[in-house]
């Protein structure tokens, strides 16, 4: 039997993953499981986008160019240039791409070669190391601390890190998972550097309308000196509550970056065409949706993280973005806690599903104590949900 | 500034695509375009994906599960296991991809690792090139012959280009772009290949249901003895006219196979939701749908090809599947003539579209005198072509 890639044998199984299964027989049991394990928001997605579906009136569902419908990519740019913080921002320096997972596969395939660095801050998201792996370059992490709220490392930790390899730096704001928001003085800081050692910045922005600090968000591709670094990646999926489109987009100004990226996009064709169509609508959705949502995910998150805090031995600081936190338990293993969660516990027939704190590390050994938990539930939700976890911990504590 | 990868450069751009850019000026000027250069067909998308999509009824686009609804594999493999030669194919065996394009990139990314090597006959379909790049991997060509109406070569040709690193063969029967069907005893012969030098097999099937030979198509996964060997590649797009709804699929008996695939495709989350409701309803569509297109194809085929072969100097076999043909032009270099046609060419208001035949082989230098035509226009078009064609040729003779 001929064997499959070591390259496949590598790429990690997240801890998440892992839980599943018991879910699943915990759900059959008929225990209710509040999922705060996953970024799938409940909010619904504006009815824009269903009437354009429905609307579709075509004969034959035939491919659509390679670098997504022009005129999306129009409304795209638009919504950056004339609502947002891009004044500069053009159709022609986008190009659309099946999800934001897309954009950062076609990213790395176009900047990096076999054994190029790139550099993370961790905890991540856990699928950057995946889509490493799968181009043959190397991660980096440099590792931000939960005692100083996950605030970006200094200058002397990224002088450590950078080699002769490096290539890019990879930043997620507002981070998923830690909800942190850069600073301008830490974007700043990234600029210095990503100038001084001539590196890519890869901004993962796809939180950015989810910003409880009251300032406007500012892309890293604000900064004018940075056009050629900067490659940004974003997707409709948070920002409209439609995960499901698959609908996401790489910009640069860099030209010679981009037209690289469409060499790769070229070889899968295109991206969906009736959810591209059904994107296209949700740019003509008003503001006030983003504030209402905004509003909402605040309260979540103020219900969450105080109630978090108010359970012994748990800690978990007040993020100002996206709609996830990380938070320190009381326990010496949360990858065991977790499942112990779905297997072994209930409280008034329900549990709490969390992601293990492991899997947002590049280095092993990390986050054993932390847990990610996205506020995707609705307020009163929440509430039980902290209710639980208090009296799993209790109990838990008891046994081990 | 930094710099792309050299894997970014390496990837070759495909001679169609340099001719895009004088289509659309041949367009401007108001010169009809007979498109025979791409795989759209112009069939109409069967009725049932359009009602599927319209009725959708949901608040939230979420994710899907990363291998695919469980609904859609069912019928995916009922389909096959019921109505086709697959009779021990079950959902479990099969994950939905974005796309036939993504299934490839999976598989090799699942299979290989860097300096592999890959062996697949040429001419062939171009990106089968951009993913072994994109994987790090060397694509090795045994040459098909235009004289031998691109048989599969001896097994001789095979054991001179095996060595210690090939991994896999990779087929696509029927083929893209030569219409070439494997026989039963081609089959067996890849199938004692495989076995001898425990090889995987990557059977690209996706224009299995254009099959003009009057023979069931025979899969590739048929074979018992090569349960652990088969990866098998297929696409709702040609099948159901559906290019535009990214709907594809991987499929094995090796499930460590289809497991280390399921991690790449964890890692971009999900296929597009709309897009998987609508491809699950296709799968009701009657076998008579089939039998039309199939009769509709075979007399476009007729057309063009024996059309063809009356032009003096154009020489082209009737290909028994898929809707190509490789064309052999009495011409020196078919992509300065493809270019020409767009160019500085028009025989009543009207030029002919045609994909370079270089682009189709990955050793350099060969098909220079080829083209690939796509027969996915109707029979009176594709005979206006054909005088078109003869036009052109007659008079870029009388200029090189």
């Amino acid at each position: 039997m001929p064997k499959i890639s070591e390259r496949g044998r590598m790429i990690p199984s997240s801890p998440i993953r892992k839980l599943t299964k018991f879910a699943e027989i915990a759900a059959q049991k008929g225990i209710y499981i509040y999922h705060l394990n996953i970024g799938q928001p409940d909010i619904h997605t504006p009815k824009e986008l269903w009437d354009a579906v429905k609307n579709i009136d075509l004969d034959v569902l035939a491919y659509s160019p390679s670098s997504g419908y022009e005129d999306l990519r129009i409304k795209y740019a638009a919504y950056f240039s004339e609502r947002r913080d891009l004044k500069n921002f053009h159709a022609d320096d986008i190009l659309i791409t099946t999800g934001a997972s897309e954009a950062l596969l076609f990213t790395m395939l176009a900047l990096f070669d076999d054994g190029d660095e790139i550099i993370a801050m961790e905890p991540l998201y856990a699928n950057y190391v995946g889509y490493s792996l799968s181009s043959g370059i190397q991660m980096k992490p440099i590792t931000t601390r939960f005692e100083d709220g996950f605030a970006l490392p200094s200058i002397d930790d990224f002088e450590k890190t950078i080699t002769s390899r490096t290539k890019a730096i990879l930043i997620c704001n507002p981070s998923n998972p830690t909800g942190y928001i850069y600073s301008d003085a830490e974007l700043e800081r990234l600029k210095e550097i990503a100038l001084k050692h001539d590196l890519f910045i890869i901004s993962d922005e796809v939180y950015r309308e989810f910003n409880y600090t009251g300032q406007p968000h500012k892309s890293m591709m604000t900064f004018k000196e940075l056009e050629n670094h900067v490659v940004l990646v974003d997707s409709i999926s948070k920002r409209f509550s439609a995960c499901g489109a698959r609908i996401g987009m790489v910009a640069s100004k860099n030209q010679k970056v981009l037209e690289t990226i469409l060499k790769f996009a070229q070889q899968r064709l295109s991206p969906p065409t009736i959810e591209q169509i059904g994107a296209k609508a949700l740019f003509d959705v008003d503001d006030t949706y983003f504030e209402e949502v905004s509003r909402e995910y605040q309260q979540r998150r103020n219900a969450l993280v105080d109630g978090l805090n108010q359970i012994e031995g748990v800690k978990c600081h007040k993020p100002n973005g996206a709609f996830y936190c990380m938070v320190q338990l009381p326990v010496k293993d949360t990858e065991h806690f977790c499942q112990w969660m779905l297997e072994d516990f209930e409280y008034e027939g329900a549990t709490v599903m969390m992601a293990p704190g492991s899997g947002f590390y590049a280095t092993p050994g990390l986050g054993k104590n932390e847990v990610r938990m996205a506020y995707v539930l609705g307020v009163e939700n929440l509430k039980k949900a902290v209710i639980t976890l208090e009296q799993g911990l209790k109990t838990y504590r008891e046994r081990y």
